[in-house]
């Protein structure tokens, strides 16, 4: 391989002189800047990047924290900031925390020892100085860190009510909103863009507290059926949670759509693999974890924000789980 | 930060004297040794990572090339390989290559000018040299790469040949099997499985090709249905394949388990999501996973391997797509 020593041999300088042109700092003469740039060129010399991250004490690497790639959600967001990462010539060291403050503190120490450039926090375990101690740019995903940390987030609100509406539109006159946990943002943001339109449009409705994984969610609508028999619509806050409520309506005896509608809340693949197909409120995940890196990239290379907040549509997908109005 | 400066400093050596420690080679004499020593833990300083990468040409970073992190295959599978390599102290750079000759091409220049200090192969567009061209120790995840490169595989051979015959001995008599692609030695191996059994057995039986996503799968569904009304039990090549059979048999009237029992291969957690629940051939991806990553820990650590082809039995587990002797 061609080291540095090679090329100042070749272009007649000292290896100082390599250095200062790589980096770009000090003083070098036009004939020594030209020399250099052509046995570069000549003897197809890359610089090192380990060589360069001990200079410029940077890596051309972000870390992307999240609590687990094979949460369904996680592996689409993952792709996307690795993508742009690759465009932008970064690699990204995944680090799944399963939400457990002393992993988040492992990973973030084991970041700092490797000069990483930038973080993207989908998860929030530790405090905002934890996170600062990095000395690195941060970006938060879907979940708020600090006022200081610009945030991506989709609107969790608009897409719900949009859901519920499309629910009442319809025919459904019992609604019931399997909400996520109680204190986790975006759940809280569903919660209320549901309870929003059903209050306007004085429809009955029920709000059970759920969890984002099937089995609860399953357990949860077993019991609502049970309850509530005359029930005719589900709003679920997230699409695992709306295909546990399918396997609750194939138990009871229920149709879905025919007896009841179902919205889910996300996008994931998942959706269209259920039969019937999934109606769902499709975050744009993609794009979430690809503003998230260009956030981060744009910070680590000193280029100035737009805003700190950053908020993108959801869209309601009808799929086979809601009886569109074409059909009545 | 404490620098290596300030260790020699407080421990009264010089800093050539603090590096022989720090990198176990050269002479020191004890007392240096022990004063050394104390300093780092006195001043509590951390050898930096990139510094040591650079002396040592080593990255404390593995490589993991697969197809595409959003494929429900793989983040199981990624999620092990981070697990096992934290353990170690290593961090994974996850490389998403689309099964595209060039971008694998990309990955693997950009990880050598990291040190990496091994790769794990999902994916193989390249040739055995490029990969060498890395110099460091290699394992191959599911797919075969060279036979010095040591490989994890599922005993996907005996896999099938289970799911056929618990078909089989569930009373169905006209089995159809949805194999993957020609040519990728998974697929060929389960269309085997598939083949020894019925034959053994004198079962009438229809193979079609098909390919490992849901559209094509539910379309080749629907045209084996038309052509042959009587088929009662399908075995598909992979789950999302499954998937795509169960909207196939929504679509023409046909009740699952009822009229068409069903297997899938993989164990991915869709199976579980869809209504009825799949009935599938469990890979033990996980496994598959943190037994590459130890494999591959163990070669750049020079340590000995038992065999260079470890193979995993795969588990049946029969859920609500197949008819269950009990209930006859």
């Amino acid at each position: 391989m061609t080291t540095i020593k090679d090329v100042a041999k070749y272009a007649e300088v000292s290896v100082a002189t390599v250095s200062r042109v790589l980096n770009k700092k000090g003083y070098v003469s036009k004939d020594a800047e030209v020399a250099v740039l052509k046995a570069i060129k000549d003897l197809n010399y890359k610089p090192n990047s380990v060589a360069r991250s001990l200079y410029h004490k940077t890596s051309k690497m972000i870390g992307l924290l999240i609590p687990d790639i094979s949460n369904p959600f996680f592996p689409e967001l993952a792709r996307a900031v690795e993508d742009v990462a690759l465009t932008y010539g970064y690699t990204v060291v995944i680090c799944n925390t399963d939400e457990d403050k002393r992993k988040e503190q492992q990973y973030v120490d084991a970041l700092k020892q490797k000069y990483i450039d930038g973080l993207i926090l989908s998860t929030n375990q530790l405090s905002i100085d934890d996170y600062k101690s990095l000395h690195v740019p941060l970006v938060a995903l879907d979940r708020s860190i600090s006022d200081s940390v610009p945030i991506v987030t989709a609107n969790n609100f608009i897409g719900a009510q949009q859901a519920t509406e499309y629910l009442i539109d319809n025919g459904s006159t019992f609604l019931a909103h399997l909400r996520g946990p109680v204190g986790v943002k975006t759940a809280d943001q569903r919660y209320k863009g549901f309870k929003e339109v059903v209050e306007k449009k004085g429809i009955a409705h029920v709000v059970v507290e759920s969890e984002f994984n099937i089995h609860h969610a399953k357990k949860t609508a077993l019991d609502l059926f049970e309850r509530y028999p005359s029930i005719d619509a589900i709003f679920a806050s997230s699409d695992i949670m709306a295909a546990g409520v399918m396997k609750a309506a194939k138990q009871m005896g229920k149709e879905v759509p025919t007896d009841v509608q179902l919205i889910g809340f996300d996008g994931i693949p998942l959706g269209e693999m259920l039969t019937p197909s999934l109606s769902t409120v499709i975050q744009p995940i993609y794009d979430m974890g690809a503003i998230s890196t260009r956030l981060l990239i744009k910070q680590i290379e000193k280029q100035p924000l737009e805003t700190l907040h950053y908020e993108l549509e959801t869209e309601l997908n009808i799929r086979e789980t809601t009886r569109s109005e074409q059909y009545e």
